[in-house]
């Protein structure tokens, strides 16, 4: 799949080291967990080529990419116990690469009946507990 | 597919008609132009059955479901010339019912690089001119 030289998912650089941790291989995507953890157990799967619409990859491709999303929101789900999963993909800005961010939701807890913020920057764990939060993941997927 | 009688994607009300307009049956779901207009071309596309997680969906549904995500936001890119489109699937608060607002984004105007708000309620059109927007969108669907 096609590669974009200036993109964080296609080339991995500082940028997305800051923002999410390489949970594992999907068929198709990168499944990511996101660092700012508002939202326990909140993740990213990113599209392994560099596409930017949904309706830009093949029928076989947006097949497999949202398998991928399902399994991922499922382990999500089996792991963190939310009453809701949103599910966002934006990428206005280039370059724009298709991921959807999985975000769990809490009765009355954070943003629970809106959308959610695209980073609230407010939430980070220590090394130990993202390796918890990791493994809970792993064993679920 | 199942329905829930409390939901007003499975039975259509006058919540529904108040937020949207139905333009079309795609192979498992719902076209809707969505009234509030601040993002020209705003959309959403609504599961028939009363499913609340991706995960929930059988892989055929899901298959389907996604093709159809697709197919309604080109059309919404080919009327519509967005530099972007933003897709999201929230559904928090309960009847709970899977559908995804598909918003066009335009460089440099309302919320572009952000998360687009769930209904900022500030654009509504004329009923000749919302004729008109989902006719440029049946011409390409």
């Amino acid at each position: 799949m096609e590669k974009n030289k200036d993109c964080m998912y296609c080339n991995p650089d500082e940028r997305q080291a800051s923002l999410m941790f390489k949970i594992a291989d999907l068929s198709v995507s990168e499944f990511f967990f996101f660092k700012e953890q508002t939202h326990p157990g909140r993740c990213i799967v990113a599209f392994k080529g560099h596409a930017e619409e949904i309706f830009d990859l093949s029928d076989e491709d947006r097949t497999a990419f949202f398998a991928d999303v399902a399994k991922a929101a499922k382990a999500i789900k089996t792991a963190f116990g939310p009453d809701k999963i949103n599910y966002g993909a934006y990428g206005d800005k280039r370059p724009s690469h298709l991921h959807m961010h999985l975000v769990p939701k809490y009765e009355n807890q954070a943003e629970w009946g809106m959308v959610f913020e695209m980073n609230p920057g407010k939430v980070y764990l220590s090394d130990e507990e993202y390796k918890a939060q990791i493994a809970k993941l792993l064993q679920v997927l």
